[in-house]
Order: C-alpha cells, then structure tokens, then sequence
C-alpha cells in the first residue's frame, strides 16, 4: 500500500517578519486537511529581544555563538512567543497544531557541537528523532509546529537550526509517509540571476553540490540548505523544493518553484 | 473496571524559584512511571522580566493586568523559558514530557474576560478541555507539563490562572482516570496558625467556604485556591491535597498535608 503523503515546511524570517506574507501562508492551511508539519525559524525576534535587554550578539567568523544568555534569549523567542502565536494563529484558519522543541516528548535528542576551532556554545547536532510521536500526532490529525530547539535528554535545551531540523523529520517520518520537503523563501526558488525572478532554475541536481557552487549556479549562502535538501533526497525524502509564500500552491502540485533532484540517487 | 489513578501536580513560585525545592520535585518523578500531569504557574520568571524589559506592572485593586506588552512577557517566560526547562529537566529524571499551552492540540480554550468592573485585558476564563488529546498522551506514557496560559480559538492567546487550569483539567480527565490532585505549596498544608506547622489541618471540609473564611480557619489569600478545589470535589476529583514538597510522596499516600474534602458532596 502507497503511504499516505505528509507535506513539511520550513519556513524562517521571509515569512514570519512579514505580516502579510504570514497571513497568506496561513491561508495555505485553510480548509485543508492534508498531513503537514511545520518547522519555523527564529526570524527577527530573536535579535530584536537580544537587543532590547541589551545583550550583544555574538559572532564568531560569520557565526553565531550561542552563549548561556542568548539560549535563554531564543528560548523565550522560539518556544515562547514564535512557537505559540504560530499554533493559536493556525487554530483560526481551522488547523489544531501541537507546538513543540526536540525536549517535548524527547521529539529530537542532539548533542551539543564539539568545541574545534569555534565554541559554537549551546548549538546542538541532531542525534535522533521520535518518529513514533510525531507520527501518532500527525494520524490523530494534529499539525506538530517545531521550534528550532533541541535538547541533549540530561536537562540542556539546545539551538539548532531550522533547516537542519526539517530534513532530519522529514528522513525520520520516511519510514511512515511519502514525505515531501518546503522551503519557504522570500525568492520563487534558486535563480540564475538573483535579480530576475524570470531565470528560475525549475529543476536542480543536486549530485555535485561543488560544481554548482564553483559554477556559480548557486551562492554560498544557499549551499547549506542545498546540502540539507541533498542529504534529505539521499535518505528517501520524494521532494524537496524550494519556492516563495506565493507559489507554494502550485510548487505542492510540481508547477512551480525549483524542484531538487538528486540524479545519481541510490 | 476501576479507572487507572492520574496525579495531577500544580506548582508555582515556591517550586520554580528555588532550585532546592525544583530538585526535590523532580526527584519525585526519577522511577516512577504513575500516569501525570504537571501544572504550572509563573514564580517570579515573568516579574523580573517585565523588570528586565521596563514594563511597569500594571495592578488594579490588588490584581495584575494582562495588556499586550504583558501578554507578550509572560507567553515568553511561561512557554518559553519555564515550560521548556520543565520538559528538559523531566527527561534528565526519566520522564518524556510535552509542554503544553492551551493553545496547542487546542487543548485549552478559554474566553477572554468580559470588561465589568475592571478590565483585566488578555485574560481567559475557561471553557473546554481537550481532554482526549491529555488521555493519547498519557495512555502513551507522556507526561504534559501544562503552561498557564489558554486561548479563544481565534488566535489570541490568553493568561489563566494556574490553580484554576490545574481544578479544569482534573474535572475534565475524571472521565477517563481516578484523579488526584496536589496544590503543592511552600507550607505543609492549611495551618490553624500560619507560624506553628505543628498546627496543620489534617482534613478540611470545604463544604462552607465562607464559614472557613469568616472564621479565620483559612486566609484570604487561600480562599480561590479552596474554591478551585471544592470546584473540583464536586465535578467528580477524587482526593484534593494541599502540600508542600517535602510531604509530597507522604501526601500522596494520604499521610501529610492537608486533604481537603466535600461533606455533602452529591
């Protein structure tokens, strides 16, 4: 028997610093019973609060460092304030969703990055998920919302990013769906010429993320999500494309948006 | 077939701000596998917070306003950063629970406070409990840790009293369970007199909340916390105990703090 597809979306500051752009994504959900579960970013709010308590952003070589306040900081953001306007707003488009971080039933274990040459601090890489929760919920007709949380099972919460954590369900919920993986930006998909919306690359191969980098075809700041997605496609998930609030619809049904592929997929 | 028993935990303040008596409880937890729920309050988190934030506390006659600034706050601190490190700190125990507001699963919906004679802003008063959700859960072997917080439904979350969330739930799971609810505080129990814990009361009959009052058996201050229990007698609870942590387990097998009980009870 076919499994029953499951829809997971990423969706990060393009779509929840803009009022509008939310409002269009909730409106996705209207009337819609598809299974679906939705994995947010921090957007702005994370910075915005940081600044209003006035603790500095740490930043390590373009990175951010997570120290014990700023933890504290996105924990209130993303669990808290994120987390809990994302379930109570798609309640009014009709959709029960169940917030939760990887600490809320041991949903996602990680363990806190090694120290190399960057502390990174409370930063965690994720060990495993509990497909089985995540699954009941989604056949019981909830929606999980996840917060980009994890936890390390002996009390430390743990940041972890949000692109990471969709691919990491979306490969663990492979075994119970036919799983296909969004990520919502603000552009309509990987372009050939970021200023022209006209020069979408409709489909990507994602086999040699090197040449496509070197080539110029991608920028290096896609190339971490693009690497994600590869490691998604790798590991069973049927799609993953990347598409704009506006094309979600049509990029669900393949018309739009650039469809990832991973051509020399085993 | 006798009802499996549930323990339904409600702490505050004198749990949350001190790390002594936070270590305690949760040890009560380490090997034990009993169906729970966890409730809690907001100790002093949201406090220093809007401290921290310069939002005034705005109090009329003696009662904290919840304006939007103040929502904002507590949604941060109770879901947020309490909620979370419940969860967390469970895990590092043994126990997988999922932190919960009354938004997610819908657990909770409330209606918020009509304006009479003081508007009390975004505050909920209850009116259903999603109590088959709480049931999955707990059949499961999860522990929801419940935060105090509710919604309308519509996307607005809303504040509510602990002690009020913790009476709602445990008359809600009554169908399913044979309920047992602790109000744990930092006193053993009611006492005759406030200074002398020698002088706990055993068992106290709620049926006359106002003779209790008017005599001076029971503070005002302990007068909602009464009602919320004597509410919870008469919708089918089975046992209502005042504690405080250090009598919790002797409490729990009807041998410390104060069991309060309905005399005429229908």
């Amino acid at each position: 028997m076919a499994k029953p597809i499951l829809h997971i979306y990423k969706i990060g500051g393009s779509i929840l610093d803009s009022k509008e752009a939310w409002q269009k994504f909730l409106l996705h959900f209207q009337g819609r019973e598809e299974a679906a579960i939705i994995v947010h970013g921090g957007g702005k709010v994370a910075s915005s609060l940081l600044e209003e308590l006035g603790i500095p952003v740490k930043m390590v070589e373009g990175r951010r460092i997570t120290d014990a306040e700023t933890l504290r900081v996105v924990t209130m953001a993303y669990a808290g304030l994120l987390n809990k306007q994302v379930v109570a707003d798609l309640k009014a488009v009709g959709r029960r969703a169940i917030g939760l971080t990887g600490a809320d039933g041991d949903c996602i274990r990680a363990v806190k990055r090694p120290v190399k040459d960057i502390d990174y601090g409370f930063v965690g890489d994720i060990e495993s998920v509990n497909s089985a929760l995540l699954t009941q919920m989604i056949r019981e007709g909830y929606l999980p919302a996840l917060a980009p949380l994890t936890h390390d099972g002996n009390g430390q919460l743990l940041n972890t990013n949000a692109d990471t954590i969709a691919a990491a369900v979306a490969v663990a919920l492979t075994a119970n769906f036919d799983v296909r993986l969004y990520y919502i930006l603000d552009l309509p998909g990987v372009l050939q010429d970021i200023g022209d919306p006209e020069s979408l690359i409709r489909e990507l191969d994602l086999s040699d993320l090197n040449s496509l980098q070197t080539s110029g075809t991608v920028s290096a700041g896609m190339i971490p999500k693009l690497s994600n997605a590869k490691d998604a496609l790798s590991k069973g998930v049927s799609n993953v494309v990347l598409t704009d609030v506006e094309h979600l619809a049509e990029a669900q049904r393949g018309n739009a948006g650039s469809q990832l592929t991973l051509k020399d997929r085993s």
